[in-house]
Protein backbone atom coordinates (compact mmCIF):
# COMPACT_ATOMS: atom_id res chain seq x y z
CA UNK A 1 0.00 0.00 0.00
CA UNK A 2 1.29 3.46 -0.75
CA UNK A 3 0.35 6.49 1.01
CA UNK A 4 -1.05 9.57 -1.10
CA UNK A 5 0.65 12.65 -1.21
CA UNK A 6 -2.13 14.41 -1.83
CA UNK A 7 -4.44 16.33 0.73
CA UNK A 8 -8.12 16.47 1.11
CA UNK A 9 -8.82 20.14 1.00
CA UNK A 10 -12.32 22.22 1.23
CA UNK A 11 -12.71 25.83 0.49
CA UNK A 12 -16.05 27.38 1.58
CA UNK A 13 -16.96 31.03 1.71
CA UNK A 14 -19.57 31.46 5.04
CA UNK A 15 -21.05 33.95 6.50
CA UNK A 16 -20.05 35.54 9.67
CA UNK A 17 -23.18 32.91 11.70
CA UNK A 18 -21.69 30.13 9.03
CA UNK A 19 -24.12 29.87 6.10
CA UNK A 20 -22.95 28.82 2.93
CA UNK A 21 -26.40 29.33 1.11
CA UNK A 22 -29.82 30.83 2.39
CA UNK A 23 -32.90 29.03 1.95
CA UNK A 24 -35.10 28.07 -1.25
CA UNK A 25 -32.86 27.62 -3.90
CA UNK A 26 -33.61 27.98 -7.69
CA UNK A 27 -32.25 28.35 -10.86
CA UNK A 28 -32.82 32.53 -10.33
CA UNK A 29 -31.58 32.53 -7.27
CA UNK A 30 -28.49 29.50 -6.73
CA UNK A 31 -27.68 30.95 -3.23
CA UNK A 32 -31.12 31.45 -2.47
CA UNK A 33 -33.20 33.59 -0.36
CA UNK A 34 -31.34 36.77 0.46
CA UNK A 35 -33.89 38.99 1.71
CA UNK A 36 -33.72 40.58 -1.84
CA UNK A 37 -30.12 41.92 -0.56
CA UNK A 38 -28.22 40.07 -3.70
CA UNK A 39 -26.15 38.22 -0.74
CA UNK A 40 -24.99 35.34 -3.25
CA UNK A 41 -23.22 38.59 -4.45
CA UNK A 42 -21.64 39.79 -1.56
CA UNK A 43 -20.78 36.49 -0.26
CA UNK A 44 -18.21 36.28 -3.03
CA UNK A 45 -17.24 39.53 -3.80
CA UNK A 46 -13.92 39.09 -2.64
CA UNK A 47 -13.83 36.40 -5.47
CA UNK A 48 -14.64 39.04 -8.05
CA UNK A 49 -14.75 42.84 -7.07
CA UNK A 50 -11.66 42.46 -4.93
CA UNK A 51 -10.04 39.43 -6.22
CA UNK A 52 -6.76 41.35 -7.04
CA UNK A 53 -6.34 41.29 -2.77
CA UNK A 54 -7.19 37.96 -2.86
CA UNK A 55 -5.03 35.98 -5.09
CA UNK A 56 -3.17 33.62 -3.04
CA UNK A 57 -7.00 32.41 -1.94
CA UNK A 58 -7.92 31.94 -5.22
CA UNK A 59 -5.15 29.79 -6.84
CA UNK A 60 -5.17 27.68 -3.95
CA UNK A 61 -9.13 27.18 -5.00
CA UNK A 62 -8.15 26.43 -8.50
CA UNK A 63 -5.34 24.53 -7.60
CA UNK A 64 -6.51 20.78 -6.81
CA UNK A 65 -6.23 17.54 -9.31
CA UNK A 66 -9.96 16.83 -8.92
CA UNK A 67 -13.25 18.20 -7.64
CA UNK A 68 -16.09 16.64 -5.44
CA UNK A 69 -19.37 18.88 -5.10
CA UNK A 70 -23.36 18.21 -4.19
CA UNK A 71 -25.92 18.16 -6.57
CA UNK A 72 -27.60 21.58 -5.37
CA UNK A 73 -24.23 23.11 -6.19
CA UNK A 74 -23.81 21.40 -9.61
CA UNK A 75 -27.54 23.11 -10.38
CA UNK A 76 -30.60 24.43 -9.81
CA UNK A 77 -32.26 20.60 -11.18
CA UNK A 78 -33.85 18.14 -8.28
CA UNK A 79 -35.33 14.67 -8.62
CA UNK A 80 -34.83 13.15 -11.92
CA UNK A 81 -32.77 14.57 -14.46
CA UNK A 82 -36.25 15.97 -16.41
CA UNK A 83 -33.73 18.93 -18.59
CA UNK A 84 -30.05 19.37 -19.80
CA UNK A 85 -28.03 20.52 -17.55
CA UNK A 86 -24.30 20.92 -17.23
CA UNK A 87 -23.43 23.04 -14.42
CA UNK A 88 -23.44 27.22 -13.69
CA UNK A 89 -20.16 27.46 -15.65
CA UNK A 90 -20.92 27.44 -19.56
CA UNK A 91 -18.89 24.89 -22.14
CA UNK A 92 -15.35 25.57 -20.24
CA UNK A 93 -16.22 25.24 -16.62
CA UNK A 94 -12.97 26.66 -14.78
CA UNK A 95 -12.27 23.31 -13.12
CA UNK A 96 -9.91 21.27 -16.53
CA UNK A 97 -10.03 18.18 -15.03
CA UNK A 98 -12.92 15.53 -13.31
CA UNK A 99 -15.30 16.73 -11.03
CA UNK A 100 -17.72 14.16 -9.60
CA UNK A 101 -20.67 15.55 -8.30
CA UNK A 102 -23.01 13.14 -5.48
CA UNK A 103 -26.39 12.96 -6.24
CA UNK A 104 -29.22 9.80 -5.91
CA UNK A 105 -30.14 10.16 -9.47
CA UNK A 106 -27.77 8.43 -11.67
CA UNK A 107 -26.57 9.79 -15.37
CA UNK A 108 -23.96 9.60 -17.59
CA UNK A 109 -20.57 11.20 -17.42
CA UNK A 110 -20.84 14.48 -19.01
CA UNK A 111 -17.85 15.69 -20.72
CA UNK A 112 -17.38 19.49 -21.04
CA UNK A 113 -14.26 22.11 -22.78
CA UNK A 114 -11.04 22.44 -21.59
CA UNK A 115 -10.61 19.02 -20.32
CA UNK A 116 -13.08 18.89 -17.30
CA UNK A 117 -15.62 16.06 -17.10
CA UNK A 118 -18.58 15.90 -14.58
CA UNK A 119 -19.24 12.46 -13.28
CA UNK A 120 -22.04 11.66 -11.06
CA UNK A 121 -21.99 9.66 -8.22
CA UNK A 122 -24.53 7.39 -6.66
CA UNK A 123 -22.83 5.50 -4.15
CA UNK A 124 -21.49 7.95 -1.32
CA UNK A 125 -18.87 9.96 -0.30
CA UNK A 126 -16.38 7.20 -0.10
CA UNK A 127 -16.46 6.14 -3.59
CA UNK A 128 -16.93 9.77 -4.32
CA UNK A 129 -13.73 10.49 -2.99
CA UNK A 130 -11.68 7.29 -4.48
CA UNK A 131 -12.37 8.27 -7.74
CA UNK A 132 -11.63 11.63 -7.15
CA UNK A 133 -8.05 10.40 -5.38
CA UNK A 134 -7.95 8.27 -8.76
CA UNK A 135 -8.09 11.21 -11.06
CA UNK A 136 -5.90 13.49 -8.81
CA UNK A 137 -2.92 11.40 -8.62
CA UNK A 138 -0.66 13.42 -6.98
CA UNK A 139 -2.85 16.35 -6.55
CA UNK A 140 -5.50 17.41 -3.68
CA UNK A 141 -8.72 16.68 -3.88
CA UNK A 142 -11.51 19.78 -3.11
CA UNK A 143 -14.41 19.31 -1.76
CA UNK A 144 -16.34 22.34 -3.35
CA UNK A 145 -19.50 22.70 -1.62
CA UNK A 146 -22.06 22.81 -0.36
CA UNK A 147 -22.63 22.75 2.99
CA UNK A 148 -24.50 19.80 3.09
CA UNK A 149 -21.71 17.44 1.48
CA UNK A 150 -19.01 19.30 3.53
CA UNK A 151 -20.70 18.71 6.70
CA UNK A 152 -20.73 14.64 5.49
CA UNK A 153 -17.15 14.82 4.76
CA UNK A 154 -16.24 16.43 7.98
CA UNK A 155 -18.53 13.81 10.14
CA UNK A 156 -16.44 10.93 8.26
CA UNK A 157 -13.02 12.70 9.34
CA UNK A 158 -12.29 12.71 5.75
CA UNK A 159 -10.85 16.33 5.35
CA UNK A 160 -7.36 17.26 6.01
CA UNK A 161 -7.36 21.35 5.42
CA UNK A 162 -10.74 23.56 5.85
CA UNK A 163 -10.21 26.78 4.33
CA UNK A 164 -12.95 29.09 5.70
CA UNK A 165 -13.84 32.68 3.97
CA UNK A 166 -15.65 34.38 6.50
CA UNK A 167 -18.16 37.56 5.19
CA UNK A 168 -19.27 40.29 6.74
CA UNK A 169 -22.84 39.52 7.06
CA UNK A 170 -25.28 37.17 8.76
CA UNK A 171 -28.03 34.91 6.79
CA UNK A 172 -29.89 33.61 9.86
CA UNK A 173 -30.89 30.51 7.67
CA UNK A 174 -29.98 28.31 5.32
CA UNK A 175 -27.47 25.37 4.97
CA UNK A 176 -25.07 25.82 7.65
CA UNK A 177 -21.26 24.63 7.70
CA UNK A 178 -20.87 21.95 10.91
CA UNK A 179 -24.85 21.54 11.64
CA UNK A 180 -24.70 18.09 12.73
CA UNK A 181 -21.07 17.49 12.93
CA UNK A 182 -19.50 16.16 15.62
CA UNK A 183 -16.93 18.55 17.52
CA UNK A 184 -13.75 19.04 15.80
CA UNK A 185 -10.58 19.44 17.47
CA UNK A 186 -9.06 22.28 14.89
CA UNK A 187 -5.33 23.79 14.71
CA UNK A 188 -5.40 27.27 13.32
CA UNK A 189 -2.60 26.95 10.71
CA UNK A 190 -2.96 30.07 8.79
CA UNK A 191 -5.18 33.49 9.24
CA UNK A 192 -5.34 36.63 6.69
CA UNK A 193 -7.51 39.33 6.84
CA UNK A 194 -8.27 41.27 3.56
CA UNK A 195 -10.39 44.49 3.42
CA UNK A 196 -13.47 42.60 3.32
CA UNK A 197 -13.27 38.80 4.21
CA UNK A 198 -11.26 36.87 6.90
CA UNK A 199 -9.71 33.75 5.46
CA UNK A 200 -8.64 31.28 8.59
CA UNK A 201 -7.21 27.76 7.17
CA UNK A 202 -7.78 25.06 9.98
CA UNK A 203 -5.72 21.77 9.96
CA UNK A 204 -8.82 18.40 10.94
CA UNK A 205 -7.18 16.68 13.55
CA UNK B 1 -31.50 65.43 23.85
CA UNK B 2 -27.80 64.87 23.56
CA UNK B 3 -26.11 62.38 21.48
CA UNK B 4 -23.81 59.81 23.86
CA UNK B 5 -20.36 59.30 23.03
CA UNK B 6 -20.18 56.11 24.30
CA UNK B 7 -20.67 52.91 22.32
CA UNK B 8 -22.05 49.55 23.10
CA UNK B 9 -19.45 47.06 22.03
CA UNK B 10 -19.30 43.25 22.92
CA UNK B 11 -16.58 40.79 22.68
CA UNK B 12 -17.56 37.00 22.45
CA UNK B 13 -15.05 34.28 22.53
CA UNK B 14 -16.64 31.53 19.98
CA UNK B 15 -15.89 28.06 18.75
CA UNK B 16 -15.56 27.66 14.68
CA UNK B 17 -18.81 26.96 14.81
CA UNK B 18 -20.27 29.67 16.94
CA UNK B 19 -20.66 28.65 20.06
CA UNK B 20 -19.87 30.26 23.18
CA UNK B 21 -20.72 27.76 26.07
CA UNK B 22 -21.85 24.12 25.72
CA UNK B 23 -24.75 22.23 26.71
CA UNK B 24 -25.43 21.39 30.89
CA UNK B 25 -23.64 24.45 32.68
CA UNK B 26 -22.89 24.03 36.06
CA UNK B 27 -20.19 25.01 38.96
CA UNK B 28 -17.74 22.55 38.14
CA UNK B 29 -17.80 23.38 34.42
CA UNK B 30 -19.13 27.09 33.79
CA UNK B 31 -18.75 26.44 30.02
CA UNK B 32 -21.15 23.10 29.80
CA UNK B 33 -20.29 20.14 28.36
CA UNK B 34 -16.89 19.71 26.84
CA UNK B 35 -16.57 15.89 25.81
CA UNK B 36 -14.01 15.41 28.60
CA UNK B 37 -11.41 17.91 26.86
CA UNK B 38 -11.38 21.22 28.58
CA UNK B 39 -13.06 22.92 25.93
CA UNK B 40 -13.30 26.19 28.76
CA UNK B 41 -9.70 26.27 28.97
CA UNK B 42 -9.16 25.89 25.06
CA UNK B 43 -11.66 28.57 24.65
CA UNK B 44 -9.99 31.20 26.98
CA UNK B 45 -6.72 29.98 26.02
CA UNK B 46 -5.82 33.45 24.19
CA UNK B 47 -6.56 35.13 27.30
CA UNK B 48 -4.19 33.58 29.32
CA UNK B 49 -2.12 31.05 27.77
CA UNK B 50 -1.12 33.30 24.89
CA UNK B 51 -2.16 37.05 26.59
CA UNK B 52 1.62 38.38 25.70
CA UNK B 53 0.56 38.66 21.68
CA UNK B 54 -2.91 39.33 22.44
CA UNK B 55 -2.89 42.29 24.63
CA UNK B 56 -4.18 45.09 22.38
CA UNK B 57 -7.69 42.77 22.98
CA UNK B 58 -7.32 42.22 26.31
CA UNK B 59 -7.16 45.91 26.75
CA UNK B 60 -10.34 46.33 24.69
CA UNK B 61 -11.81 43.82 26.65
CA UNK B 62 -11.08 45.81 30.15
CA UNK B 63 -11.91 49.13 28.95
CA UNK B 64 -15.70 49.91 28.97
CA UNK B 65 -17.29 51.99 31.45
CA UNK B 66 -20.10 49.77 32.33
CA UNK B 67 -20.95 46.43 31.40
CA UNK B 68 -23.83 43.79 31.14
CA UNK B 69 -24.00 40.43 31.53
CA UNK B 70 -26.77 37.50 31.91
CA UNK B 71 -27.17 35.75 34.82
CA UNK B 72 -26.05 32.55 33.85
CA UNK B 73 -22.37 34.52 33.24
CA UNK B 74 -22.87 35.49 36.46
CA UNK B 75 -23.29 32.04 37.72
CA UNK B 76 -24.64 28.56 38.49
CA UNK B 77 -27.44 29.43 40.48
CA UNK B 78 -30.81 29.23 38.72
CA UNK B 79 -34.31 30.19 39.74
CA UNK B 80 -34.69 31.72 43.22
CA UNK B 81 -31.54 33.13 44.68
CA UNK B 82 -31.01 30.42 47.31
CA UNK B 83 -27.80 29.97 48.11
CA UNK B 84 -24.58 32.82 48.28
CA UNK B 85 -23.17 33.87 44.79
CA UNK B 86 -21.28 36.92 44.13
CA UNK B 87 -19.92 35.74 40.39
CA UNK B 88 -17.18 33.48 39.41
CA UNK B 89 -14.70 36.37 40.11
CA UNK B 90 -13.92 36.58 43.96
CA UNK B 91 -13.96 39.94 46.32
CA UNK B 92 -12.71 42.08 43.67
CA UNK B 93 -13.73 41.09 40.44
CA UNK B 94 -12.11 42.61 36.98
CA UNK B 95 -14.59 44.92 37.03
CA UNK B 96 -13.88 48.20 38.93
CA UNK B 97 -17.31 49.54 37.74
CA UNK B 98 -21.05 48.93 37.87
CA UNK B 99 -21.91 45.88 35.98
CA UNK B 100 -25.94 45.08 34.87
CA UNK B 101 -27.12 41.23 35.64
CA UNK B 102 -29.99 40.71 33.61
CA UNK B 103 -32.55 38.17 35.68
CA UNK B 104 -36.19 37.20 36.55
CA UNK B 105 -35.10 37.10 39.91
CA UNK B 106 -35.18 40.38 41.58
CA UNK B 107 -32.06 40.88 44.07
CA UNK B 108 -30.29 43.85 46.36
CA UNK B 109 -27.04 45.39 44.29
CA UNK B 110 -24.22 43.74 45.64
CA UNK B 111 -21.40 45.69 46.14
CA UNK B 112 -17.45 44.02 46.05
CA UNK B 113 -14.08 45.12 46.59
CA UNK B 114 -12.03 47.54 43.94
CA UNK B 115 -15.43 49.62 42.68
CA UNK B 116 -17.06 46.60 41.26
CA UNK B 117 -20.88 46.50 42.16
CA UNK B 118 -23.81 44.13 40.98
CA UNK B 119 -26.85 45.18 39.70
CA UNK B 120 -29.89 43.03 39.10
CA UNK B 121 -32.27 44.18 36.43
CA UNK B 122 -35.68 42.47 35.89
CA UNK B 123 -36.99 44.76 33.46
CA UNK B 124 -35.55 43.74 30.34
CA UNK B 125 -32.58 44.59 27.60
CA UNK B 126 -32.79 48.46 27.26
CA UNK B 127 -33.72 49.16 31.25
CA UNK B 128 -30.46 47.47 31.51
CA UNK B 129 -28.90 49.61 28.54
CA UNK B 130 -29.95 52.55 30.06
CA UNK B 131 -28.92 51.78 34.01
CA UNK B 132 -25.88 50.65 32.04
CA UNK B 133 -25.53 54.26 30.25
CA UNK B 134 -25.63 56.20 32.64
CA UNK B 135 -23.37 54.36 34.62
CA UNK B 136 -20.81 54.84 31.52
CA UNK B 137 -20.93 58.26 31.74
CA UNK B 138 -19.10 58.92 28.08
CA UNK B 139 -17.74 55.51 28.10
CA UNK B 140 -18.31 52.70 26.21
CA UNK B 141 -20.81 49.97 27.81
CA UNK B 142 -19.56 46.21 27.23
CA UNK B 143 -22.45 43.45 26.36
CA UNK B 144 -20.40 40.99 28.21
CA UNK B 145 -22.10 37.33 27.34
CA UNK B 146 -23.25 34.79 27.11
CA UNK B 147 -24.44 34.25 23.84
CA UNK B 148 -28.29 34.75 25.10
CA UNK B 149 -28.04 37.84 25.85
CA UNK B 150 -25.69 38.93 23.31
CA UNK B 151 -28.23 37.55 20.71
CA UNK B 152 -31.09 39.30 22.25
CA UNK B 153 -29.05 42.64 21.72
CA UNK B 154 -28.52 42.06 18.50
CA UNK B 155 -31.90 40.96 17.50
CA UNK B 156 -32.82 44.44 19.04
CA UNK B 157 -29.81 46.48 16.71
CA UNK B 158 -28.20 47.58 19.95
CA UNK B 159 -24.70 46.68 19.65
CA UNK B 160 -22.37 48.94 17.83
CA UNK B 161 -19.37 46.92 17.49
CA UNK B 162 -18.80 43.17 17.78
CA UNK B 163 -15.30 41.78 18.39
CA UNK B 164 -15.68 38.27 17.65
CA UNK B 165 -12.77 36.14 19.08
CA UNK B 166 -12.61 33.06 17.06
CA UNK B 167 -11.30 29.92 18.27
CA UNK B 168 -9.75 26.21 16.37
CA UNK B 169 -12.89 24.29 17.69
CA UNK B 170 -16.10 23.09 16.99
CA UNK B 171 -18.63 21.89 19.89
CA UNK B 172 -21.41 21.20 17.97
CA UNK B 173 -24.24 22.16 20.64
CA UNK B 174 -24.75 24.63 23.07
CA UNK B 175 -25.27 28.34 22.88
CA UNK B 176 -24.72 30.12 20.13
CA UNK B 177 -23.85 33.32 18.85
CA UNK B 178 -26.36 34.72 16.26
CA UNK B 179 -29.17 31.37 16.61
CA UNK B 180 -32.19 33.38 16.52
CA UNK B 181 -30.79 37.12 15.01
CA UNK B 182 -31.96 38.48 11.71
CA UNK B 183 -29.82 38.90 8.98
CA UNK B 184 -27.37 41.41 10.00
CA UNK B 185 -25.35 43.73 7.67
CA UNK B 186 -21.72 43.90 8.83
CA UNK B 187 -19.08 45.64 8.21
CA UNK B 188 -15.52 44.30 8.92
CA UNK B 189 -13.39 46.97 10.71
CA UNK B 190 -10.68 45.28 11.69
CA UNK B 191 -9.33 41.11 11.57
CA UNK B 192 -6.37 40.25 12.82
CA UNK B 193 -4.73 36.60 13.51
CA UNK B 194 -2.78 35.22 16.72
CA UNK B 195 -1.26 31.80 16.88
CA UNK B 196 -4.67 30.25 17.43
CA UNK B 197 -7.28 32.51 17.60
CA UNK B 198 -8.70 35.35 14.51
CA UNK B 199 -9.81 38.25 16.22
CA UNK B 200 -12.36 39.88 13.88
CA UNK B 201 -14.35 42.98 14.76
CA UNK B 202 -17.94 44.35 13.03
CA UNK B 203 -19.25 47.43 12.64
CA UNK B 204 -23.02 46.31 12.87
CA UNK B 205 -25.18 48.05 10.57
N1 LIG C 1 -20.58 29.56 -0.01
C1 LIG C 1 -19.88 28.73 -0.77
O1 LIG C 1 -18.63 28.75 -0.83
C2 LIG C 1 -20.63 27.74 -1.57
C3 LIG C 1 -19.96 26.66 -2.10
C4 LIG C 1 -20.69 25.72 -2.77
C5 LIG C 1 -22.04 25.88 -2.91
N2 LIG C 1 -22.68 26.94 -2.40
C6 LIG C 1 -24.12 27.05 -2.48
O2 LIG C 1 -24.62 26.03 -1.65
C7 LIG C 1 -25.83 25.55 -2.16
C8 LIG C 1 -25.74 24.06 -2.36
O3 LIG C 1 -25.37 23.49 -1.16
P1 LIG C 1 -26.28 22.47 -0.38
O4 LIG C 1 -25.64 22.30 0.93
O5 LIG C 1 -27.68 22.89 -0.47
O6 LIG C 1 -26.18 21.14 -1.25
P2 LIG C 1 -24.98 20.34 -1.94
O7 LIG C 1 -24.09 19.79 -0.89
O8 LIG C 1 -24.37 21.11 -3.04
O9 LIG C 1 -25.86 19.19 -2.60
C9 LIG C 1 -26.68 18.38 -1.82
C10 LIG C 1 -27.32 17.34 -2.71
O10 LIG C 1 -26.31 16.51 -3.27
C11 LIG C 1 -26.74 15.16 -3.28
N3 LIG C 1 -25.97 14.42 -2.29
C12 LIG C 1 -25.23 14.94 -1.27
N4 LIG C 1 -24.65 13.95 -0.57
C13 LIG C 1 -25.03 12.79 -1.15
C14 LIG C 1 -24.74 11.42 -0.88
N5 LIG C 1 -23.93 11.07 0.16
N6 LIG C 1 -25.28 10.49 -1.70
C15 LIG C 1 -26.05 10.85 -2.73
N7 LIG C 1 -26.37 12.12 -3.04
C16 LIG C 1 -25.85 13.07 -2.26
C17 LIG C 1 -28.21 15.19 -2.89
O11 LIG C 1 -28.95 15.48 -4.08
P3 LIG C 1 -30.05 14.51 -4.77
O12 LIG C 1 -30.62 13.65 -3.67
O13 LIG C 1 -31.05 15.48 -5.35
O14 LIG C 1 -29.32 13.75 -5.80
C18 LIG C 1 -28.26 16.40 -1.98
O15 LIG C 1 -29.54 16.98 -1.86
C19 LIG C 1 -26.08 26.30 -3.44
O16 LIG C 1 -26.91 27.41 -3.13
C20 LIG C 1 -24.71 26.76 -3.82
O17 LIG C 1 -24.76 27.92 -4.63
C21 LIG C 1 -21.99 27.87 -1.70
N1 LIG D 1 -17.34 32.50 25.22
C1 LIG D 1 -17.47 33.64 25.84
O1 LIG D 1 -16.82 34.66 25.53
C2 LIG D 1 -18.44 33.72 26.96
C3 LIG D 1 -18.82 34.97 27.46
C4 LIG D 1 -19.76 35.00 28.44
C5 LIG D 1 -20.29 33.83 28.95
N2 LIG D 1 -19.88 32.65 28.46
C6 LIG D 1 -20.48 31.39 28.92
O2 LIG D 1 -21.80 31.43 28.44
C7 LIG D 1 -22.65 30.76 29.37
C8 LIG D 1 -23.78 31.70 29.77
O3 LIG D 1 -24.41 32.13 28.60
P1 LIG D 1 -25.92 31.83 28.28
O4 LIG D 1 -26.11 32.23 26.88
O5 LIG D 1 -26.23 30.44 28.71
O6 LIG D 1 -26.71 32.77 29.29
P2 LIG D 1 -26.58 34.30 29.73
O7 LIG D 1 -26.89 35.20 28.58
O8 LIG D 1 -25.32 34.56 30.48
O9 LIG D 1 -27.76 34.33 30.80
C9 LIG D 1 -29.05 33.98 30.40
C10 LIG D 1 -29.96 34.17 31.60
O10 LIG D 1 -29.98 35.54 31.97
C11 LIG D 1 -31.30 35.94 32.32
N3 LIG D 1 -31.80 36.84 31.27
C12 LIG D 1 -31.29 36.99 30.00
N4 LIG D 1 -32.02 37.90 29.33
C13 LIG D 1 -32.99 38.34 30.17
C14 LIG D 1 -34.04 39.27 30.06
N5 LIG D 1 -34.24 39.96 28.90
N6 LIG D 1 -34.85 39.47 31.11
C15 LIG D 1 -34.64 38.79 32.27
N7 LIG D 1 -33.67 37.88 32.46
C16 LIG D 1 -32.85 37.66 31.41
C17 LIG D 1 -32.11 34.66 32.37
O11 LIG D 1 -31.90 34.08 33.66
P3 LIG D 1 -33.05 33.81 34.77
O12 LIG D 1 -34.35 33.65 34.04
O13 LIG D 1 -32.57 32.56 35.45
O14 LIG D 1 -33.01 34.98 35.66
C18 LIG D 1 -31.40 33.82 31.33
O15 LIG D 1 -31.60 32.43 31.50
C19 LIG D 1 -21.79 30.36 30.53
O16 LIG D 1 -21.37 29.00 30.29
C20 LIG D 1 -20.62 31.28 30.41
O17 LIG D 1 -19.48 30.73 31.01
C21 LIG D 1 -18.98 32.57 27.46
Amino acid sequence: MTTRTGRVTCDLTISADGYSAGLNQSEQRPFGDDGGDGWGDKLHAWMFETAEENRAELEQLAGAGAFIMGRNMFGPVRGEWDRPWNGWWGDNPPYHTSVFVLTHHAREPQPMDGDTTFYFVTDGIESALAQAQAAAGDGDVAIQGGATTVNQYLAAGLIDELRLHIVPLTLGAGTRLFEGVPPLNLEQVNSRAATSVTHVTYRVH
